[in-house]
């Protein structure tokens, strides 16, 4: 049976005052926490108890503990809906954030094994990779890299605009719409060339996305891997 | 116009040709990978080729470096699909691997503000939490913290069998299925008690999801928190 006649422990108390501190905006992202031995005074408990509650907070993505250095407020990230259209433009949008991509580079070469599987493709075959960075607000959130079959997207890397929008590159070289068919994600240490682009520090986690299009008739039109730095991007899926 | 005459870059093709080594198993998930040098020679090229080459396949997760001890393979993560219906043993089944859950603690609380939101019931209206450990095949891959209203659930927290199974806990509590509604996800960093259970080191990626489950009526009846190890799952969506 349920008791729920028990008090709530001490340190739960304490990571709630936080919360709704940090809900009221008490604190701003980025903000330093006030010291343990400051907290500690405040609700008059040991330290111990203080970093229990800290610690809770931390699991949930609310702070971020740097050793040495305290307890720092996180940004909130920005929610990026993964269903069966999946906008960069319009995701950002959605989300009160101003979007814009910076295009690394158009580069073609062929198709390595992974790439070829993913798209149905042989292995070497022609593929157009477009390498870029998605800032939100100005702030980098990914790199990605997207690999497109040329058998299906003739001419699509001259296609590439300075805004390098996928889905208009698409439109103009005949795609006139696509659908997510399948997204793999996991989390990875950032690497030193994905840190110095996103602005963060080497080994910071990172949500690696990897994701097949499809064009209408269900072939596939594109190939992404996309590295969102995890304190920026909160993917979210309605099933 | 896109040109696919030109030749592949050279870091390219050692990264192909270690990607090939990986494919073949010749070298197993955690074994150490040749030394630069041994590689720049195998290859005819200089060591910074071959490290460009490394860290392609590091951004893709096939191996780990780590610094001053080399470059590792890294495991093959379990894939766990996110659909309408997730149900953890099925999915370990499904990817060959051996479901085990370990109870860490049943406890009858008050729903904190996120919960109660998720839930769509009040802050501080009584809950079940259900902190757990994930096992495949032995080896930790997850660790959770699902949240029941026992206003839908009454008496859930008796239900929890040595097996921990979840939807074996709401089938006894009148709850006889359950869908998927909405899934978040992100990345962060390991803390000291995650890092513990899990048997990873402290900063160690990990992948945050949180996910409400609704019963037949479309009602919340669980709230669930899950921090996968990085390296060792990749959630998978069909959209």
């Amino acid at each position: 049976m349920c008791d729920t006649s028990s008090k709530t422990p001490i340190w739960q108390a304490i990571a709630q005052a936080l919360r709704s501190d940090l809900a009221e905006g008490r604190y701003a992202p980025g903000d330093k926490l006030p010291t343990e031995a400051a907290l500690a005074e405040r609700f008059g408990v040991n330290r111990h108890t203080v970093r229990h509650g800290i610690s809770a907070l931390a699991d949930e993505g609310l702070i971020r503990t740097r050793r040495g250095a305290g307890a720092f407020v996180a940004s909130t990230p920005t929610d990026y809906p993964i269903g069966r259209k999946v906008r960069f433009h319009d995701n950002l949008t959605a989300a009160g954030r101003l979007p814009e991509k910076r295009v690394l580079l158009v580069e073609d070469r062929f198709a390595t094994d992974g790439e070829a599987q993913a798209l149905t493709i042989n292995t070497g075959d022609p593929v157009c990779a477009f390498h870029g960075l998605s800032l939100a607000d100005g702030q980098p959130i990914a790199v990605f890299e997207s690999v497109f079959p040329l058998s299906r997207t003739p001419g699509i890397s001259a296609a590439f605009g300075a805004q390098g929008s996928v889905t208009e590159a698409l439109a103009n070289v005949g795609v006139a719409d696509y659908t997510r068919a399948s997204t793999r994600v996991t989390a990875v240490r950032a690497g030193a060339t994905h840190a110095l682009h996103l602005q963060i520090a080497e080994g910071d986690p990172l949500l690696r996305s990897s994701s097949v299009n499809v064009n209408l008739a269900g072939s596939p039109i594109e190939y992404g891997r996309t590295w969102f730095v995890g304190d920026r991007i909160t993917l979210t899926l309605d099933t």
